[in-house]
């Protein structure tokens, strides 16, 4: 009954699952797991809201006794690792499944493997790599934490046909419509956090939150590089600090107005050096971000184009022009040859009402 | 016999024998036209490089005596002036065709319903306005030539997804990959002329011509936008022009040099302000030019904008960055407000190699 093409099939269903976690599960990883038996969908599950319970816990509870005998089909290897509520790899055997498939081993070298053994001494057939590519890239950002200490970096950036954010006196409401920008709530839901520059806060006074009805408890965590510590504590992103988690990196030590930032809630994170993005990434992967969507300015996004951590570009292009005082959707690169550019493989392009987003993938 | 979608299908097969002339008839339309009879098409044509013989000629010499009785599906309204080769409407009429089924009317008021009348009067079911806004679309320079004295123009440009088409060392070659250079050369054989600003000229020392194989001689006319009579007259642009007509607009005047420039072939072209596109379009449109693609630079594009005649945009969009110190797309456009940017309905997107290329037909 097996075949190489339906366990495809079934697996990229699993990954389907796996996606409806991202952005709500760090610091965990995005699971999405299938139980089939009999040719039947027995139980389904994908890792719930702050990462547990774990995507073969829901599909096992659903499935009962059906799981004796079923197929498990698994988008990241089952963890062998004790937590609050015992092994994946152990309860997949508690419940007498005879075959498990998995799409792509755990990331961290410290553990790999582990979950595939305790199925395989089980005497569970057990096969990996279904739909690896997929999965690793599903789970980019949870497999980046892991092995390069930082979130998964995603260009955000919403311009004119001439590559322009704002008018030259600052406008910038709005350059794309409702589609695009509804869009762009979506996106803010998929990731953990949302990273800004204080000059974009200053300038726009965004929420950094996603609007969507029914998503509003998918806002990101908000992010500002804050050098010179500019930030308010009674700005909008300080205020909702203890509901929100806003992170705000700064340089400038204040220690009354740091005080007064963290009485309400905001984590205030002193770094050596707000430009060298390696130690701020660190931070942030030691918060538990895996996905962090870059939001501008035009300042910020050269920043991480120069430091190679613009991971992907989102990039939401309107049929207008601003011309050219008006505001760059990336500031200066300090380019000497055009080889040098950064560049990107086109992943896909979608219509969005008169807009266009082009999603790209950074070229390695 | 005769149903709408059926006159429909054999309309837009016409239309895209029309498309063929598009670039090699100015200043003619681009016409086509199919001959039916009891089902079968048994003629079909289109108008001829340098706009003769015209599309019915073509057609009703493929059909013969075929033609008696036939239903003609022609793009345009039949011509009803002499020319070297009679009016169409009347060389319809004596090849006994029964039915003529018309896209769009002649736009020259003056000679507007002449050619419907002379069918009409032999007694011929004449009918029109099938696809007519695709047939008026497509030989929109044509119309506008005639209707508002000016070609239709295309901004062409070629640039980072930050909007930058080169360096600030001046570096283009090249932003976009081959596909996107090809298709590119494309656009300018479908145009019959083509403009940039002396800037461009001396910066890319630009051919300006189709290379693509079997396309050469469709390259369009080469038009210099050169305040100060720069251009050199051993610049291969001049040295070519007896053979390509290149046009040169200039508001410095310099006999010696107009003259050296006019022997080589230059048709030299001095106004009172090259700023004022509206002469320099009626200069255009007085050369018999239909549609003109602009091909840059950034102030070339933007004066177009500011004057309101940017009609179509070809934005080719390469998946890099070059920041803001590289050269912008388009020049300053003194925006007080965004709801006075220029704007752009998408026509269509192609995916180029790596690259994408956003078609915009200007928002009326």
């Amino acid at each position: 009954m097996a075949s190489a093409s339906l366990d495809q099939s079934y697996m990229k269903a699993a990954l389907g699952l796996a996606r409806r976690g991202l952005g709500n599960v760090a610091p965990n990883p995005a699971v999405g797991c299938i139980l089939v038996k009999d040719g039947l969908v027995v139980g389904r599950g994908w890792t719930q809201p702050g990462g547990r319970p774990h995507a073969e816990t829901v599909a096992l509870a659903q499935a009962g006794a059906a799981a004796e005998g079923a197929t498990a089909y698994v988008t990241l290897e089952p963890c062998a690792h004790h937590g609050e509520t015992g092994p994946c790899a152990e309860a997949l055997v508690a419940a007498g499944i005879s075959r498990c498939v998995i799409a792509v081993s755990d990331p961290d070298m410290r553990v790999s493997g582990k979950g595939i053994a305790i199925l395989a001494k089980a005497g569970i057939e057990t096969v990996n790599g279904v739909c690896e590519k997929e999965a690793a890239e599903l789970n980019r950002g949870f497999f980046w934490r892991v092995s390069r200490n930082r979130p998964l970096f995603t260009l955000k950036m919403a311009s004119s046909l001439d590559g322009r954010i704002a008018l030259e006196n600052g406008e910038s409401k709005w350059i794309t419509g409702v589609e695009a920008r509804a869009y762009g709530h979506m996106l803010r839901a998929r990731h953990d956090g949302i990273l800004v520059g204080i000059g974009t806060v200053l300038a726009d006074d965004p929420s950094l939150d996603c609007r969507l009805p029914g998503l509003e408890l998918h806002s990101p965590v908000p992010i500002v590089l804050d050098t010179g510590l500019r930030l308010s504590p009674s700005h909008k992103l300080a205020e909702w600090a203890s509901v929100r988690g806003t992170i705000l990196i700064h340089q400038v030590r204040d220690a009354a107005k740091e005080k007064a930032l963290q009485e309400k809630g905001v984590d205030t994170v002193a770094v050596d050096d707000t430009r060298d993005l390696e130690e701020v990434s660190a931070v942030l992967a030691g918060r538990g971000l895996t996905r962090v969507l870059v939001e501008g300015g035009g300042q910020v996004h050269a920043s991480f184009l120069k430091a190679g951590i613009a991971d992907r570009v989102e990039h939401f292009c309107a049929g207008k022009a601003i011309g050219a005082e008006g505001r760059p959707a990336i500031g200066p690169l300090g380019l000497a040859s055009l080889g040098d550019a950064p560049h990107f493989n086109l992943h896909a392009i979608r219509h969005l009402g008169p807009d266009i987003l082009a999603s790209y993938v950074k070229a390695e």
